[in-house]
């Protein structure tokens, strides 16, 4: 059977019976609250781990591109939420999808957005349907809770024919830059409180308001009430990385995700490890960076485990080197001698696994039991 | 004909004519200079940019990846130099590359890989070329050039069958963090200066030393002598980006290469405009910010050219999310509505290609006058 010590390196490693633990939890968590479970496979890509996170909820999943809407469609899951602002250039594609029998959900805040899809949807005698996105302090897409074009743009979905209004969706990703769980939990009530809000409103209004979706790993995790919201959307809760447990949501153990590099070199002059996995193969994400001193661009492990050793990171990282640094002092070089291998602990999952087309999949120890395919790009 | 307005976003576009003036430049002041150009094609990692770049010189070029090398000899180019430090496990797959009739140099600077490659040579009966690596101040990978173990590699290299010692390389990476010209020509003649001795001194010892290759892009446009280097190997100078013009070793219409992303949202509560391009389709690489205020995730340009629109810049990003921030105050919302077009200038022109399989290739305007590929991945 094949090892970590025979793959090519640099080569992305999932451990499933991690990735399984991770979704378990977050479906019974899930369950628990009387919310669905919709989850955003943005981090995964993947219709194996789709199988494992959409297991014991109603199957609906969230995406981020039109080539994983087409790809998880393909592989017979059909109820799509499309979390990012619409670009009406993109409803060609949708209205394919949906002929070929996928839901495909969309998000706007704009009403312009909304003229063209009314006008494609009259063209291509098809129906769109929306959620309006709201926003609940993430600053990023979306229109206020509170806001008078909330109501506008509902009653332009509710009354234009090839249009209907599904409901708000809002995204706390601001809950990434919070120093402590009581932080996490506030921004995760103002996330519930701000969409419950814009549903309450809707439906005053006289609207429809099905779907009240909210969500992010760490909202997901901590919120203490999800009164109101139908529907949560995590992702990557998936595999977690370092910026995740630096934010207190997981633990080292709970990281599913790795990169398997080689030692291709020692600068003594320099004191630095060098490995053959760079910034392509790790991402510049520095995120974890934000609350870990020498986090780098990922923390290293000995071949045969996701224990860290002890102060080893990627310091600085060029195309297609990476360069192991340690905390304090001279790296140990008779640790990690030029070709031996070390697994790294990515910063952020999403950005990682986003250079590979595919996992080499583990089961605790260091035999690859299977590979599991990625829909990366965007169309 | 397809037009920029008609690309799926996010879209990557490379100006051929841009692309040809900067390597008609960079050739000329190589063969001016006497020292062959062997461009570094991990920047471009495309057939069709190879043949513009190997254009008036002998048609050696270096790569990044064993994935590179395949395909660029796949397409007609034997002479390749791999230019990252061997990891022994790579040997298999450059000894099926040398048997179908590629010549590939291969680099390292450590005795351990050696003894490998020697094992490795006797074991599938074939032969090894290398280069020693250099460190002239980059700080990566390298043995010093007045170091005893370079003189032992060389040996191990000549004495040993199945291996042979090509020469010497040093990359002077730390010219991208040079401020001015002045202190670029320092860091050019310090990598000069010490790749040569490295030279000089293997063959005091009665070793060989035919190549002594250097070059980034900056040393290679800022040195003022090349004596005793035989060869150059920039890459970035191909497209050129944010970065290079920041240091100040290209002007902004020397930009080859642009991201067209469609406005998908006016967060007026932010002050933000949102785009449908993200740390996925730019990178996190936030290098020119080092030297420019403002330049974020790169700078945004109308459609119709490749002028940055005054102080507009993509002030943050999510995996799929840009956003547009002006220097100072409101951004323009009626400049750019819900649905039209930008072209963003990329910050690190090597990281942001590597999200895409293709480009999108103009001449100039927008209409689309070709598409060519790319090889992404390790293998």
């Amino acid at each position: 059977m094949t090892s970590l010590n025979d793959l090519e390196t640099p080569a992305l490693v999932l451990d499933r019976g991690v990735l399984a633990r991770n979704c378990d939890r977050m479906a019974a968590r899930m369950n628990e609250a009387g919310v669905k479970l919709r989850p955003h496979l943005k981090t995964a890509k993947s219709a194996k781990v789709a199988e494992t996170a959409t297991h014991g909820h109603f199957g609906g999943v969230t995406v981020s591109t039109l080539a994983e809407a087409r790809y998880f469609h393909e592989r017979g899951i059909s109820d799509l939420t499309y979390a990012v602002g619409l670009a009406a250039g993109k409803l060609d594609a949708v209205a394919t999808l949906q002929a070929g029998g996928a839901q495909v959900t969309l998000l706007t805040d704009s009403p312009e957005t909304l003229k063209a899809a009314g006008q494609k949807a009259a063209a291509l005698q098809t129906d769109f349907r929306f959620l309006i996105e709201v926003d609940t302090g993430g600053l990023r897409g979306g229109v206020l809770p509170d806001s008078e074009v909330l109501i506008e743009l509902g009653k332009y979905l509710h009354d234009t024919p090839g249009l209907s209004l599904a409901g708000v969706l809002t995204h706390a990703g601001h809950s990434y830059h919070c120093r402590g769980q009581a932080e996490i939990e506030q921004v995760a009530e103002a996330e519930r409180a701000g969409v419950v809000l814009a549903a309450q409103r809707l439906r005053a209004a006289g609207l429809p308001c099905d779907t009240v979706s909210a969500g992010s790993t760490p909202t997901a995790i901590c919120a203490r009430s999800f009164e109101g919201v139908t529907e949560m959307r995590p992702g990557v809760y998936t595999f977690f990385d370092l910026d995740q447990m630096a934010l207190g949501v997981c633990a080292l153990e709970d990281i599913a995700l790795s990169v398997v590099a080689t030692v291709i070199g020692h600068n003594h002059a320099a004191q630095r490890i060098l490995i053959d996995a760079g910034g392509l193969a790790l991402s510049k994400d520095l995120s974890a960076s934000e609350f870990l001193e020498h986090a780098g661009y990922g923390l290293i492990c000995p071949l045969e485990s996701t224990q860290p050793l002890a102060g080893l990171y990627v310091e600085s990282v060029h195309q297609e080197h990476g360069l192991i640094a340690v905390a304090k002092g001279e790296p140990p070089y008779d640790t990690l001698p030029v070709g031996s291998r070390v697994r790294i602990l990515p910063n952020h999952a999403c950005m990682t696994a986003a250079a590979y087309n595919s996992y080499h999949v583990v089961d605790g120890g260091q035999d690859v039991v299977d590979a599991w395919d990625r829909i990366n790009g965007w169309y």
